[in-house]
């Protein structure tokens, strides 16, 4: 099963997304506090399906939500960026103001070359989780959607820290969120592509992940309480732009989509500054 | 003005802090929408005052809130842990489910030695802020509070990003929000001591900053748009537990005191596992 976010009325409410149009299911707080339970009355629903497109689409996870991101997950792209593959997963966060979905133009920040892409796997905590193994953390997953974790490079290596660069406006896009029982697990390999204006600029697969989804959330899950609605993001294959020669970043007009297995199209176009919130 | 956070029969709301008790004012997230318009409004509201401690105290900034935390900020700080002073600010993030208020127990994460503490100001942004200079960015200002910046330290230094081990359930305490009329600006020089168990650890003074707050929203608001209720946590001066000989952690029954000039002391007692969520 396929959800996405949508505005109604200036509600932020989940719904049900298939081929004939999407059925708003609750509200995001609603969903969240029991996504199992909503997943199997999601199924039972019927009503009148809006076309998709009608209703503004959000992101789907709770304001509070947590944007865990790996860094350096695939030895290729650690390379590739002259790291040394990490002992423990490298563990930098985005907010959820960050977020966006397919198809919202994201403005590029100031005093950047451009954005650079990031192709990565989404995966969407379910239920509560403290000091688990990797068993319960593979259990606790509900669900997965594409990722683009679009960073601001020059803000992103000012100092150690990553943050900033990591949370541009819009800079976050996410697809829709398929429900775990239609991906399994992703060391079963899910393969991952990313085309700039239609080049294919990365193509990876899963299975080459150093950390695994389940052993990422256990070992969050020994400092804090994860909490329904709370992502983990899987880091990135080789091929991003900052790297080659000459560097290649995305600019106005640029359009950039995120392929993977199982969870469909991401499809972000790069946006001047009218994309800008509030502009 | 002193405002505090409070939780009316399940919504968080915002009251107003007086030496004989609290007036809830507006939920949080109108507050936030209309900060400047919210303190007028408070200045003239009249009702019912209620008794500090009637209602459980949270904390009042918006779920999505920001919380850029500020690292290496002092020199003597930054030497302590063997740093070189960086050329712009270190900047790293909490996610508001890390926050809590004065008074709350904060349990100890599992395979630490001990929480670290850091005092720190923390500044509250009250209008929206993009690509503005120090002047715009210091306007944007609208209250200060105490802060402590409890730390993980093993999960913080598992890999060069700090994220993790800054995020512990509860870890970051703040007291009451004191508008900035009332508090000035901190290259004035606020001082800024914590002390556990009674004896002081720290001792500085927020005019040895290296980075002001003012230069460090100007920064961060040009690669994305700050909102209201968004947070910028200062640093810390010198002495905290880790750089010890031997190191000192917080544990089970210590009381950790950040006593800050015009913003009040915040006390913050560590818990065993009975002060975790759901526990």
């Amino acid at each position: 099963m396929r959800f996405i976010g949508l505005d109604i009325d200036g509600s932020p409410w989940v719904a049900r997304l298939g081929d004939d149009g999407v059925l708003p299911i609750t509200t995001v707080d609603e969903f969240w506090a029991d996504a199992a339970g909503w997943m199997k009355r999601a199924e039972a629903a019927t009503g009148d399906l809006l076309p998709r497109g009608e209703r503004r689409e959000i992101p789907f996870v709770p304001p509070a939500a947590r944007v865990f991101c790996i860094g350096l997950n695939y030895r290729a792209h650690a390379a590739e960026g002259g790291f040394t593959p990490p002992e423990y997963p490298t563990i930098f966060g985005r907010w959820t103001a960050s977020l966006s979905v397919s198809g919202v133009a994201v403005p590029l920040p100031l005093g950047e070359q451009g954005l650079d892409w990031e192709a990565e796997v989404a995966a969407y905590i379910g239920t509560p989780v403290w000091n688990a193994d990797e068993t319960e953390s593979a259990a606790s997953v509900f669900g997965y959607s594409t990722f683009n974790d679009l960073t601001a490079r020059r803000a992103q290596k000012l100092t150690a820290q990553w943050t900033l660069g990591k949370n541009a406006d819009k800079s976050g896009p996410a697809g829709p969120l398929v429900t775990a029982d239609e991906v399994g697990s992703l060391e079963d390999g899910l393969q991952v592509r990313t085309r700039v204006n239609g080049t294919e600029v990365q193509n990876g697969n899963t299975r080459d992940l150093i950390f695994s989804i389940p052993s990422i959330i256990s070992l969050i899950s020994r400092t804090l309480t994860l909490h329904p609605g709370d992502v983990i993001v899987s880091g990135t294959p080789e091929g991003v732009g900052y790297v080659r020669t000459p560097p290649w970043y995305l600019g106005d007009g640029d359009v950039v989509e995120v392929e993977i297995e199982r969870l469909g199209t991401l499809v972000t176009p790069i946006g001047g500054p009218s994309a800008r919130e509030g502009a």
